[in-house]
C-alpha cells in the first residue's frame, strides 16, 4: 500500500518556523506520511486567492491525498475548520471561503463535517496556530485511516464567496481580474468560451488599453507586448510577453476588466 | 521500518542551486532518505533568527528525525560543525549558537560531537560551501544508521548566544522583540505568564505606542489596529490585525520593548 | 525497490498554483513517485540562470532520478520538449537551451530525444502550461518504467547557449558575471585554475575596484569588505562579507569582469 499523501498550502511564509512545525506534529503522529508543499507564500490572509489556487491545484490529485489549507485570518475565532470529503480526497482548510473555487471545480457532492472532537487536535490548543495544533494532527490521524466521522457532525451550510463577476453587456462581457500568477499575468474571471474570436478592445478599471492582439501563446508575440490569450484554466488572460502585466498596467485583483470586439 | 526523515534548514535561498546540491548528495549515499524542507529563506547569516526558528520547529519532529541547519556566515573557518543527540533526534550545525534555542527548549541532556572525521564528508571539500560537502554526506551516513561516535569526538563546550534581555522593571517588564514572522507580527522575549493580565502601555525603541488592547486572537479586534495577544510560542506579540506590525512601526528584531500595567 | 526519484525546477513562483499542480498530475500517476523541490523561483524566463542552476545541481544526483526543468518563455510555440538520458539519469527540458551548463558539465555522451508521443501527455494540453500536460506526465511514466524510445526520435541537434566569456588579455583574464547568487555573491566565468595567486586588481563593466584581496572563505576577512575567493563551483567569485555585492556594486549577470595581478 501507497504511504499517505498528505499536501500542505499555507500563507505562513519561508522564513518562519511554521510550516516546519506543522510538519512535526504530522510526522510524529504519522511518520510513513508524504508531505507535498504546495505554496506556502501565498498573500497572507488572501481568501480569494487561496480559493484560486486551491481550485487550479486539488483537482489534479489523486484519490486518496489529503490536504491542508491554511490561510486562516479567523484563527481562534468561532469560525469553523471544515473537513471536506469529494471525489475520493479529503480537504481541511477553516470555514472561509477558500474552498469555494475548489468545490465549484470539482463535480462530486460534498460531505462536509465541522471539526468538534479534541481528541485528534494537541493536548494544548493556541489561539493563534491551529496549523501546527488542530490541523496537522487532524491531518495525520486521517492519514492514519481515521473515520472522518470521528471527527465532527455533518454540516450543510459553509461560507462561500461571491463568484468573480463576469456578465454579458451590450457590447461585450465584463468581468475582473480574478487571478494574479507570480508572472505577473492578469487571470480573468472571463471563460474564453464565452468570447467571440478575434482581436478585442480591453479597458481595465475604466481605463482603456484600446485593441489588444488575441495568441494562442506567449511566444507568439514580440518581447513587452501586452496581449490577450487563455489561461491554462480556459479564462481570458492579459500577459506582457516576457514581462509583467501587473507592474506595468498598476493591476490588481478585483478590478474590472470589459472587452469588446475590435471595430477596426 | 519506515526511511529515515532528514530535515534541511538553510538561507541558500530558492533561486540558487545550493539547496539542490545537497538535495543530490544526501539522494546519492541514501536513495530511500526523505528529504524534509522546514524553511531556506531564512535571512541570510542570520543566526539569531535560525536559533528562534529551530528552537520552534525541531521540538515537534519525532525520535529518530535526522536535523540538518545551514545558517553558516563561518564556513571553511575554523568553527566547528557540531553534531548534537538529544531526546531520539539528531541534529547537525555550525557552532555559530543557531542551536541556543532549540538546546534550551528541549528537557534532555544533549550529546555534542564535533565532526572531525573526514572519510565521511565528500572527497573534494569546498571552503564556501560546506552544505553540499560536509553536512548533506554526514546526514546521509547517519540516515544509514552509521555510530554518531564515529564522526569525531564529543566536546562540552560550544557557542551559546545571550538570551534575548528579558527582566522585571520598577514598573512593569523589559524585553526586546526577539522573532519577526512573515506576516510581521512581531513576537518579544517576555514570557506572557510574566504578565498581568488586563491592557498594557508599551513602548518600543522609546516610543510610546500608548495602551494597547489585549486580545486573545487576531480576529478579536479591528483589521489594521495594533494589539498584544499571546504568541504560539506563549510569549507576548504585537501584532497588526491583517495587517503587518514590523512595516508600520519600523520594529527590527533585538529592539527594547518594555511594558507596563496601563494606568487607565 | 526504492522509489523513483523525479525531481521539479522551474520559474513558477510559489504564490501560483502551478508547481502544485504539476506535482497532481505526477502523483495521479504514479502514487510512489518522490517528488524532489529544487527550486521554483529561478527569475522568471531566464534560461541562462536555469543552465547555471542546473549545471550546478543535477550532477549530484544519484543514478535513477528523473529530473523536470521548466523554465519555458517559449511554452506553446513549436519549441521542442527534450528528453536527455545521461549517466543514469533523465532530464525534461525545453529545448531552449537551459540544458547547455549541464550537458558540458557532464561526462558522459547523451541520448536525447524530442517528445513527439501525445499518448503519454494529458489528453487536452493547453498552449501556456506544458509543465502540467506535458512534462508531469511524462516524467510520471518514465518513473513507472516508461521505456524513453516510445516518448518521441531522437535527434543530434539542440539549442545551445553561448558559453560565457572567458579570454586571456595582456595583461590578465577578461570573463563575465555568470550567476548571482541569493546572497549576492558574484560568480564569474573565470575558473580559478586559470589565475594566479595573490591580489588582483579587479574592473566591472569598465568601473575599477582596484586591488581586492584573495581570501580562502569569507570569514577571512570582516564583514563589509569586498573580496575575492573560489566558488564552490571552482570559479572566481566576488563577495562582499556577511553582505549582498550585487546590490553593492549595482552587478547584473553578463557584466564584463577583468582581472590582472596586482602590481603594488
Amino acid at each position: 500500500m501507497t504511504d499517505a499523501i498528505i499536501t500542505l498550502t499555507t500563507d505562513f511564509g519561508d522564513a518562519s518556523p511554521y510550516v516546519a512545525a506543522m510538519k512535526g506534529v504530522v510526522l510524529r503522529i504519522n511518520p510513513t506520511a508524504r508531505l507535498i508543499d504546495l505554496g506556502h507564500r501565498l498573500p497572507p490572509q488572501d481568501v480569494r486567492h487561496a480559493s484560486w489556487f486551491l481550485a487550479a491545484s486539488l483537482p489534479y490529485f489523486p484519490v486518496g491525498a489529503i490536504h491542508v489549507a491554511v490561510i486562516d485570518p479567523g484563527v481562534g475565532s468561532d469560525r469553523a475548520i471544515l473537513h471536506v470529503e469529494v471525489n475520493g480526497c479529503q480537504v481541511l482548510a477553516p470555514d472561509n471561503g477558500c474552498l469555494t473555487g475548489f468545490l465549484d471545480a470539482v463535480e462530486g457532492v460534498p460531505i462536509v463535517r465541522r471539526l468538534s472532537e479534541r481528541r485528534y487536535w494537541r493536548e494544548t490548543v493556541s489561539d493563534t496556530f491551529h496549523g501546527r495544533d488542530v490541523f496537522a494532527p487532524v491531518a495525520a490521524h486521517l492519514s492514519l485511516g481515521l473515520d472522518a466521522d470521528k471527527l465532527g457532525p455533518r454540516v450543510t451550510e459553509w461560507v462561500r464567496l461571491p463568484s468573480p463577476r463576469c456578465e454579458n453587456v451590450s457590447d461585450g462581457v465584463c468581468g475582473e481580474i480574478a487571478f494574479i500568477d507570480d508572472f505577473g499575468n492578469l487571470i480573468t474571471s472571463i471563460p474564453t468560451a464565452r468570447l467571440p474570436s478575434g482581436p478585442l478592445e480591453c479597458d481595465i478599471s475604466d481605463r482603456s488599453y484600446g485593441t489588444l492582439p488575441r495568441v494562442r501563446t506567449y511566444a507568439d508575440a514580440a518581447p513587452g507586448e501586452l496581449v490577450l490569450l487563455a489561461s491554462s484554466t480556459h479564462h481570458l488572460e492579459l500577459a506582457v510577453v516576457q514581462g509583467n502585466a501587473a507592474l506595468r498596467l498598476g493591476a490588481r485583483v478585483g478590478m474590472i476588466v470589459r472587452v469588446r470586439p475590435s471595430v477596426q
